[in-house]
């Protein structure tokens, strides 16, 4: 047997490590890696930070060139060159030099696909007139910066406040511009729950940024002075040298359709745990296809480096003979912005809901990233999502300035296990006064979603409160700063001596600051015959939900 | 029946936590907390930190007052109160009211024994000489302050190099004091293994600090000018106005030992996994019991405050009759010194090995905390070791300036599951370019450790580093600034074309900078025949095994 020929269209993420790991595995095969930009794998997620000049120079976005993969790998790399064409009877692809035209076709054991996945552009007015931008490729970094600089542009508008979004926001502040941020949900982050992001909206106010949430984008149009108008479904027009469109990315089927390969449910290419297309020679990875969600075992589209390098990997393995099994995904994600950090994983609670789901419990939990007494302490408000009644948990974000991430690190590591909220009231995470708390955040969460689970601690859903009784345990000069619609004071302190002011009957809604005193004042209500119940994560999570 | 009596040895950290948890669970109960000392639920941890003025004023020590615990949970607290003896067949305890003297008996139907540890104290002359301290407790804070303030003490000597040495020399330092650190093992923190804390070696040079490693301490004498001599095995004379002695604490059984109660082969009181003594009436918790290690199945003790309030939540339950186990203790914790941090879960190697142990493996690594792209990127060293032949993960330990423990709580939540290395492989972490990188430092440990177990990148064991031929891959330039002894270098890049070069039949140790180049070359070599195999976490690794 010869040498088996692979080709590999396109050399980002997915493609790139692919390659790498093909050659590891296998000394002797050929390794041909098309790409239609002129780079191969660089960092696409550090793009809005190189426009922004936090990373500088441009080169250091290079992870590899394509003369490290002919040296390091022995792996040929023809950047400039798009593939236009698969013959899977032929096992050939056709190949288009974009310098000279030329059309060549090339013959293949393997095809490996990672065309990534392109920028949404809605068929709206004026979306292609000049200082117009996608945020996706180096090319793009060029002509944005080379665009603020050579215009003086003093306005941006950024369509979409997903992460794109947010990061590009960031760093055209960082730049000195002016931001509108036009996003047609009433959110920024839209994986995220609302009211988690509520503190992302408070951030970018902070810094200046004008936010037109809730608005969507109609379309853009030349104004007088070589300046753009951003109209909106509301018919606000944000004027701008500059526009940003990061509505999101769909995966790049255009090849694997007119191969005939086929496409799942979510519109991405379909794969099996091999990464394998619905043809035998051909396998694909990364932003393009549709993998299978580890919580809801459904198939999704998810737009991430670290899933693409697996893929890549797994294709590799399958290719060359190798038992091997991508798992799926959980949707790990996090975002920085104005040093604030927001992270999530697995399902959101309207992504739950969206599904039809109502098996599921929700706890919100504002703890220190650190031990109070130890200086510079600072809240991390936590969102715990569990299936009723095993406990599985099905999803966590959280949203502060440090420490977050990493909470989410663990919960996301242990719901690759099938975790319980029970397992994470005991796991045993790094603690000394500046890292943690004897009682992490994560055993927290845990603790608290058992406590409900065990009907220690009925929990009464946001949306619910006003139907009962309102008792705010916290003590008179808290509660005078503010409190609930029709919220009483009892101090906790006092409870035990003022229980007869309570209504015996109906269900009492619980609340203090961040949701302790609450717990323990639940306790010792239901222990007296009073059907109390807490309400989550206390007057904290209040101020998230009214503060979107 | 009427309301059951529940009487509390030691108001710290575990006796707290189940008084409280008492109280959620059984409004009815009545429950009395002894403490010897005058305080109850203050933070321990936090001491070396208010020691150094870094945690101000010593307020903020006090978790929970006495009148918290009354007002919120209707919980006595007797503080200034030792309990002396248990009657076991009475169930009743003597309590010494340690202001009048007054001693008396009280009845319990449960009781919980929290007494903590106490500082190791061997029996060499001098020990208890004016201006030798321990650090326990806040009353040791107040005598260490006054004493560093009335004297003017300048130069202090610190006897152990665990966590309370490290903490205290840096808050020595931060007061301005002359530290020495006396330390009968050639290492600081003694639970890691040596090479992994070779940087902290380093951090307390850079700070000034003398070292007086591989040297125990033998006597304290008094000299001239109301100084101390600290002398040590080697026969060195250490001058100090101050010496704190921390060699590490044992368990505090004297009274369990007095009742009777079954200790266990390491010295803590023995429990079951209710936490309940080998008296049916009588339960324990903290840092006096002995727990089951979750990775080797053995006894162990493990003085940590998260465990310690674990076991008391476990106990309070167990009293009350609710279904409840404590699943046992990993050893995760973390330190920080100087702006490193070191972390650890599980077993060490060198713990291992002195359990007799061969059938595990080690693999190193040195990745940045975050993309190298992104600015202040700084290297993680990660050491993990695994069971061979599947693979289980039985310990990590890691050291740095960013991001460290992070990596060390996501081993730590997959190791709660027993998790493989080919599960680190596949955890989906947090990545954006701030934060980590497409593949996170645990991704590529699961990914070396997998890559060793099956075969494709064998592991040539550091200590047997000089009997192979050793092969350099880095460049000529890094070469050149240095190497393993005995090395030949040929360039990863140049490695095809001169195969020639290499010996066709032993064993070659395949070298590169952190490690990445080595596996590529390493992969390529095997694939031609040779017998290469890694040198795992390259250069970096052999100079953290230098630099002890």
């Amino acid at each position: 047997m010869s040498a088996p020929r692979i080709l590999i269209v396109g050399g980002v993420a997915g493609g790139a490590s692919c390659a790498a790991r093909l050659r590891r595995i296998d000394e002797s095969a050929e390794i041909v890696v098309f790409e239609r930009g002129p780079y191969v794998s660089y960092a696409n997620c550090g793009i809005p930070y190189h426009i922004g000049g936090v990373i500088e120079p441009e080169s250091k976005l290079l992870v590899a060139t394509p003369e490290l993969f002919r040296t390091r790998f022995r792996i040929e790399i023809r950047t400039g060159h798009e593939v236009t064409g698969i013959d899977p009877a032929a096992r050939t692809i056709a190949v288009r030099n974009l310098a000279t035209g030329a059309v060549s076709s090339e013959r293949y054991d393997a095809l490996v696909l990672s065309p990534g996945a392109v920028p949404v552009k809605p068929p709206l007015p004026g979306l292609d007139l000049p200082g117009v931008f996608t945020v996706r490729t180096i090319p793009d970094a060029r002509l944005i910066r080379a665009w603020i600089a050579e215009r003086g542009a003093r306005r941006a508008v950024v369509v979409g406040g997903g992460f794109i979004g947010l990061e590009m926001i960031e760093n055209l502040r960082q730049l000195g511009l002016e931001v509108t941020l036009v996003e047609m949900l009433p959110q920024v982050m839209p994986p995220m729950d609302p009211e988690m992001v509520a503190p992302l909206h408070a951030a970018l106010r902070e810094h200046g940024v004008r936010l037109a949430l809730g608005d969507g984008l109609a379309s853009i149009t030349p104004e007088e002075g070589q300046t753009l108008g951003v109209r909106t479904a509301s018919g606000a027009v944000h004027p701008a040298d500059l526009v940003i469109l990061a509505i999101g990315v769909r995966p790049d089927t255009t090849l694997a359709k007119a191969a005939g390969l086929a496409l799942g449910e979510r519109g991405g290419i379909r794969v099996d745990a091999q990464m394998r297309t619905s043809d035998p020679h051909i396998w694909a990875v990364g932003d393009a296809v549709e993998v299978v969600d580890r919580v809801t075992g459904l198939p999704t589209l998810l737009a991430l480096a670290g899933p693409a390098n697996r893929q890549g990997r797994v294709a590799a393995d399958a290719i060359c003979g190798r038992p091997t099994r991508f798992g799926g995904v959980q949707g790990t994600a996090v975002c920085g912005l104005f040093g604030r950090t927001v992270a999530a994983t697995g399902q959101s609670e309207k992504a739950l809901r969206r599904a039809g789901r109502t098996d599921f419990g929700v706890v919100y939990l504002h703890p220190n990233n650190h031990a109070g007494y130890y200086p510079g302490a600072a809240r991390v408000s936590l969102k715990l999502v569990y299936r009723i009644p095993d406990g599985r948990v099905l999803g966590a974000q959280a949203v502060g300035t440090d420490g977050v991430e990493k909470r989410i690190d663990a919960i996301a590591t242990a719901m690759q296990f099938g975790a319980t909220v029970f397992d994470l009231e005991e796991s045993e995470l790094c603690y000394a006064p500046q890292f943690g708390s004897a009682k992490d955040p994560v055993n927290l969460a845990g603790m608290i979603a058992a406590n409900a689970l065990r009907g220690d601690l009925p929990v009464t859903p946001w949306e619910e409160v006003g139907r009962a009784w309102v008792l705010d345990v916290r003590d008179a000069d808290e509660f005078a700063e503010g409190t609930l619609p029709g919220a009483r004071n009892i101090p906790l302190a006092e409870l035990r001596d003022r229980l007869s002011e309570l209504p015996a009957g109906g269900p009492i809604d619980v609340l203090c600051g961040t949701g302790l005193r609450s717990y323990n004042a639940v306790r010792l209500l239901r222990q007296r015959g009073f059907d109390a119940r807490n309400l989550a994560g206390g007057y904290a999570t209040w101020e998230m939900r009214r503060g979107l």
